[in-house]
């Protein structure tokens, strides 16, 4: 069961993201997820970019809200970044276990890390650049709404060092989520979540993912200094 | 490939709920996606309840955030509606294509339903009982966040019935999550997405779902009744 398609591991992935962005968000663009999982599970993939400025109807029939990544594997083109995670996963015993119940405990804390942690850690990121810092109740209600989900990471990671026996796909997407809380430091009073993504930050494959990204943008600018000086 | 494992089919699937709930949300839990999916696939499941008052270490080795539903199938059990629907989906081609392009479009989907629509949904839910309807910088980012969104569903949806090339997993998601939005009067100004959601409504297993969620619910107060008059 659940047999991976061996033809399609020998098409050529193309990981699609932005052709340059301000300084701002480089590092923490969600592309960054689906490089780490093909590093991980030591895949081939090329990457390509789209305008960050202009985006045309062909980025929208890749990606419907017009933002990036997304990953094309032959005829199969994948927006989300759990979505391409799990595709790549399928590829890969390295990111989720063949066995059924081994496949759904990966599967299960992938969702969770997006629509449990990352669900309440987007609305408190937007806050961080509204109000001016003023107090209010629904700044205190989307506070709540965080803390409450990372006091129970704290508990689920207690005693272990991945979410399921191993690390998987799940981890991953779940780190990367901790990433921009603990960019802002919102990981300063959960211990245990900041060791686990500490943790998972020293695995070669998200140096290498971390790098890439950087070094893509970066590429970027030297293109744009090279335009400007002609 | 994705060959379904028939031995699990037979395996007898449990879902697990609260025992009762105040009238507020009910016909919104969201134990509703995992009955409508199990009565698309016309699979056989039992329903079992668990306090919603008092919550013990038991419930949270099920669902480590304290909430429900989740999902058993044998020695698997599965909380996150997404992981669970997705679960539910492998079992029947109802819900889910066995071919990898098919699949792919549905999963892809089903994670936009939950961490592009529902992220956005959620905190403007949040923002519905907080802050007595002040007008804020944060209520405005939250509101234009999720507008954004529904803005992008409307093209999506324009020329449609469902997500893909027919009803699948990924619409009871995304519809579910509609269903939250509306009832809060968000979707006025959406007649494509609250027109998709009206026909998915309409489905005999969607109205069986519901009225076997406010069933469960009606018949906890009934027991309540009699427990109260002994």
């Amino acid at each position: 069961m659940f047999a991976r398609d061996r033809k399609q591991e020998m098409a050529h992935l193309i990981l699609t993201t932005f052709d340059w962005l301000p300084e701002f968000p480089r590092g923490y663009v969600r592309d960054i997820r689906i490089r780490w999982a093909l590093e991980e599970a030591g895949l081939p993939y090329s990457v390509e970019g789209v305008p960050f400025k202009e985006r045309d109807a062909d980025h929208f029939k890749h990606q419907p809200f017009g933002q990036v990544p997304w990953l094309t594997d032959g005829d199969v083109t994948i927006f989300e970044s759990g979505a391409a995670v799990l595709h790549i996963a399928e590829k890969s015993d390295v990111l989720l276990p063949s066995d059924a119940k081994g496949r759904s405990e990966v599967i299960k804390w992938l969702f969770a890390a997006l629509n449990s942690v990352e669900a309440a850690s987007l609305p408190w990121f937007i806050f961080q650049f509204t109000g001016n810092g003023e107090e209010s109740d629904g700044r205190e209600a989307i506070n709540d709404f965080l803390s409450s989900r990372l006091s129970h990471m704290e508990d689920v990671l207690e005693s272990k060092d991945w979410l399921t026996d191993r690390f998987s796909a799940a981890d991953i997407v779940m780190v990367d989520v901790f990433r921009v809380i603990d960019r802002f430091d919102g990981l300063s009073n959960y211990p245990v979540c900041r060791n686990y993504m500490k943790r998972a930050e020293d695995r070669p494959a998200f140096k290498k993912a971390l790098a890439d990204q950087i070094g893509h943008f970066k590429q970027a600018d030297l293109r744009e200094a090279v335009m400007d000086s002609n």
